[in-house]
């Protein structure tokens, strides 16, 4: 945990309220870090389902590994996470180390250690030892309550600066059911998919397939649209919880994607995920300015992401939007080696309402001043047209800030 | 020009002789800089001719565009190269200065606008003022002599700390001819194709499209196996002139690629590319280390040089470089981003000599404080095997610090 707070951190926390069917804890198992919780302990009722999305990363840790595989069932009765230790790139040892803890929680929790999932943040390539998960989850399993969700979110925390949570409420056919989530991000944050852990949490009842469509269609333009430095974590991991304890209480049953009654389950979802994935662009390591990277125009809206990507990883333009510098030569220069479909004499570019360049060139009105004055801001949104086509999408990212290069230079020593 | 050089800097720097046909000179213009020099301008007898290869982004600069033009030709009369503007995305104004600066250079050379060959190098963005050449190049015409080469790499310095020069003298056919070349460099510096600019001369006397598959060939493994920052340039611009004088001597003029006479020549040309390469890697901007990314074992080059890329332009590989901490976790997440095929469980990773991990997992043999001392080298070998084929390739950067913020944070302010 660093010891500011980003000056980009949401106003208000969110109280979260129980989810029916979840219980939680968190302890200090001393995997890396003195003086703080780093584990996570989740339990779920019978019943349970279970969807996740993961990295695209061709080296995955070890945790991801089991996920996936527990995930082909659908069934999920307990989360156990740690920070401190990614258990990436651990070889042998880092899969025995998995298989151990999901055998400790099945134990202490009372289900099959398919049934746990796992995940796991911070240095990646050294040895986690799970036998401190056996005095860890011993204690947490006595303790297990429904209330201490920011403890929850503040236990996975790394190099996070404030602990991220979201909440809804929603009518699922006139029953109300609860969405709660946290996550953590900071660096090692690039799509495909995006944050490094983040879990969320429902009492409605829907099936696993359900909720793997309802998950993979809600990260394309949340937590996929988030980049901080383009690098993507060998760890991320989304998962979606759904108790279906609500069901007690007359909600229905979800068994297609199609349901109508889903609509506005669906929204406030998404809704969640953008919130969450919003504070992880917040949070970006040695963030100062949250910069919302907006392409229209683009031949279509794939085409516009990967032109806005461009544009969120170049480090010369995030090191722009720290200077204060409305430098909208180098969005051009972003804007050209995306590879993408792009005239530069039809482009047009803005700050905020500020349109610096037009159709090729510095626009006609521009007046160094106003756009300055707007540069100062903390939340810069940068409007790229690229007047060729209707495709348009967003993407959020941070600026680029010599606390990056501090946090990231002295990380692990 | 930065107020002090890289520690990188080469220790010695080359005394470049005339090459015949060329003559040169430097002026100052007052484009954006005052004290120092910021035009060159270089004279070539007739019958020179020229290969080019430019920038692949699709916003190139009005200078880029007018070469991609006059190459066509392959024939050169004239370079005019100015520091302090890019004169790119300047829409119709960047067009007609370009072609204003052609007609005053054309008028006081003696040749046609098409032989005069344009680059340009600083702001992009900034309308470039060409009547500003007319009395630069009036009196650069009449100054024009064969020795100045350090002026001439002096005057297209723009963050660069050091002036860039390579030189050769190779038998062409046992007829001694020569090769001079200088670049800069230092930010916006990524492949496809690499520096800014860089300019190569000879007086050997070989037909265009000879030189221009000399070239394209050239880069490959050269300034396309470079990168500072990820950040393409809209202006990069290689060009090699070749005066041909060297045929009063004896040399033989050449005709095909495959000429067998070539190959001396050929050799020493990728090597002064080379040369002139890592020399922009080693005064990338706030490089304090040069890295380079050594990828063996994949399943081809091309696979290779995917791999040694992503993990060249990785913030957070480039901030552990910094940080002298040999963290081969954040190889392994630049490896599993790359997309390419790799296994995790067959990589092997070494800094230097020292193996740090070995088949997914830290080396048994690892010892911190060995691989510590070791990072504190200027010189940093980093050696991945990917361990599936035999794909190999080099890459050159150099590490990402709090130096580069301050430059690209400040630059146009």
């Amino acid at each position: 945990m660093s010891s500011s707070i980003s000056p980009l951190a949401p106003e208000f926390v969110p109280q979260l309220q129980p989810v029916p069917g979840v219980t939680l804890t968190t302890t200090a198992a001393g995997i890396r870090y003195q003086g703080r919780t780093d584990v996570l302990v989740m339990s779920f009722v019978p019943g349970t389902t279970v969807a996740g999305v993961t990295t695209r990363s061709l080296c995955p840790s070890a945790p991801v590994e089991w996920c996936r595989d527990a995930l082909k069932k659908g069934k999920a009765r307990a989360l156990v996470v740690n920070s401190g230790n990614a258990n990436a790139f651990t070889g042998k040892n880092g899969r025995a180390a998995v298989k151990l803890t999901a055998e400790i929680a099945a134990v202490k929790l009372g289900c099959k250690p398919g049934e746990v999932f796992l995940a796991s943040t911070g240095v990646i390539g050294e040895p986690l030892d799970a036998t401190k998960f056996e005095p860890a989850l011993t204690d947490a399993a006595e303790r297990l309550v429904d209330y201490p969700w920011m403890d929850a979110a503040r236990a996975i925390m790394t190099t996070d600066t404030f602990p991220k949570l979201a909440t809804a409420e929603v009518l699922l056919d006139d029953v109300p059911v609860r969405i709660n989530g946290i996550a953590k991000g900071a660096g090692m944050i690039a799509p495909d998919m995006a944050t490094m852990l983040s879990f969320v949490f429902t009492d409605a009842p829907i099936a696993a397939d359900v909720l793997q469509k309802l998950l993979s269609k809600g990260v394309k333009d949340t937590f996929n649209a988030v980049t901080v430095d383009g690098d993507t974590s060998t760890s991320d991991t989304l998962l979606l919880f759904a108790t279906g304890v609500a069901e007690e209480r007359g909600a229905p049953r979800i068994k297609d994607v199609d349901d109508p009654r889903l609509k506005a389950f669906r929204r406030a979802l998404f809704d969640l995920l953008a919130d969450l994935a919003e504070q992880v662009a917040r949070d970006g390591e040695g963030a100062r300015k949250l910069l919302r990277v907006h392409v229209n125009g683009a031949v279509s809206k794939k085409s516009a992401r990967r032109i806005a990507m461009s544009i969120a990883n170049s480090p010369l333009v995030k090191t722009a939007v720290a200077g204060e510098d409305a430098n909208w030569g180098r969005v051009v220069m972003a804007v050209g080696k995306a590879g993408e479909p792009a005239d530069r004499d039809l482009l047009s570019i803005s700050f905020g309402d500020i349109r610096v360049a037009h159709e090729g060139a510095r626009d006609p009105d521009y007046d160094e001043a106003v756009v300055s004055q707007y540069m100062k801001n903390l939340v810069i949104d940068l409007t790229v047209d690229i007047g060729l086509g209707r495709g348009s999408d967003r993407v959020l990212t941070c600026d680029l800030t010599k606390e990056y290069i501090t946090i990231n230079g002295d990380y692990r020593s």
